[in-house]
């Protein structure tokens, strides 16, 4: 059935990103998306702490009737993706590929720029998972990777542009500044930082967040898959969290932006 | 049976300061810690999930048969200490009481200052139990507090004593500088940032953590209830985690300062 929706997870609110690109992109789409605030963040996390929580969001999800999942949280697919993928018949997409795959596009329109920067939490750059999807798909490229730990408590406590904000950016990317020609932000909560982060890199770099190109990834797999729903009378969005939800309304508002588009928000229990 | 251990539960690994006073207070006592570092932090959550995240806590200490519970974490004693003590039969001992016990007798030698600072988790500062707990004993103590929530983070990075830790210490305490003569960190991360807090309030200002106070709370209570043990030949000292232990080493280390006496580290599952 197409009319399913399509369920996504992250953390917590840092993906609703990604679940307003699919809904900006594929209109006639229902989406669910969880956000697992009652445990983030998975970024300080075990492996196989974030592959259990990983697999407890799945089988929420899984009882709603998705019809394809995407994990929109950079730290749950770097350690999450083969077992979530393994775990289930539906189809499953992350988000670190939407971001190589502009990362690679963008350095194959350039003639002598052949390096790449990451930043993400201290979980995905552990994972070295960026680095092992850019050299699979072209060796010759250098990446400069940095954790930026300190970026997700900026953006939650509303730092977006202040002082502390500029000096934490300048102390975390200072290695690689004037060495790189884009920046993977490889977290949902680093968009927010783009301004402060750009101003650092000069212009001439291009700041990368994965949202718009895992929609259209999303958009692809759904097509491939003959599962599009392009005529949805009774198109839905849901809002669903683990944590109570009026701890998080002022960054959902802060990452979502504009009017939001969830007819209600509700609270739901993993265990 | 006197020689049961006493249990001490945290979010993470901050309340090991409280199990270090304890332990160097009460030698003779076994100690068995609980960190919660699978789901820390608890300052950005809501009451319900702080006091089902407690209770979970206490199930698996009283599985060890502690024979007394420390809540040594300033959020988990604000919200859940009341749910926690209703639950069971063993004696509870929260943070809060030790904290306030000390500011009120600095303030009791003082002859005209009446002002109290108090910094914590966006948790344990919205729940006002600082404020409570004060006012109950006296009524005319003014009292300043203010949530710090890049706090944690920046002790979780290792930043004790840079730029960015000063600029944040002086954004969140400009408010109350010059009006309070002693500071209650009502976080056990806080302490690591004493020199810094120190220096921006000034050398007059008083700061208090209450480890100490609350070791000693702990003996008074293991007395009045005949439940002391001084010559134990077979003290014990165990450090249970909820998360992979490898991930927390270096802050264990860094919060119980000098040599580790824990024998082993345990992961332990709540679930």
């Amino acid at each position: 059935m197409t009319n399913r929706p399509i369920g996504i997870f992250d953390s917590g609110i840092g993906g609703l990103t990604v679940a307003k690109a699919v809904n900006e992109l594929l209109t006639g789409e229902s989406i669910i998306y969880l956000g697992d605030t009652a445990r983030v963040p998975y970024g300080t996390r075990s492996r196989d702490t974030i592959i259990k929580y990983s697999l407890n969001n799945l089988a929420l999800l899984e009882k709603e009737n998705i019809k394809l999942l995407v994990i929109a949280c950079n730290t749950a697919t770097a350690f999450a993706l083969t077992e979530v993928s393994k775990a289930t018949s539906i189809p499953v997409i992350g988000v670190v590929e939407g971001g190589v795959r502009v990362a690679l596009s963008i350095l194959s329109k350039s003639t002598d720029e052949t390096a790449v920067g990451v930043i993400g939490t201290a979980a995905t750059i552990r994972s070295g998972c960026y680095e092992t999807a850019i050299h699979r798909k072209n060796s010759s490229v250098t990446v400069f990777s940095k954790a930026c730990p300190i970026f997700v408590s900026l953006v939650e406590e509303g730092w977006i542009d202040n002082e502390i904000t500029k000096l934490c950016v300048a102390r975390y990317l200072e290695e690689m500044r004037g060495k790189v020609s884009s920046l993977l932000l490889g977290c949902t909560h680093y968009p927010l930082l783009k301004k402060v982060i750009g101003d650092y890199m000069g212009s001439g770099v291009k700041l990368i967040d994965s949202a718009s190109e895992t929609a259209r990834l999303v958009g692809e797999r759904l097509a491939g898959e003959n599962l599009e729903n392009k005529n949805n009378d009774k198109k839905f969005l849901r809002l669903l969290l683990t944590d109570s939800p009026e701890r998080s309304e002022k960054m959902i508002k802060r990452v979502w932006g504009g009017n939001l588009v969830f007819d209600q928000i509700e609270q739901v229990d993993l265990k």
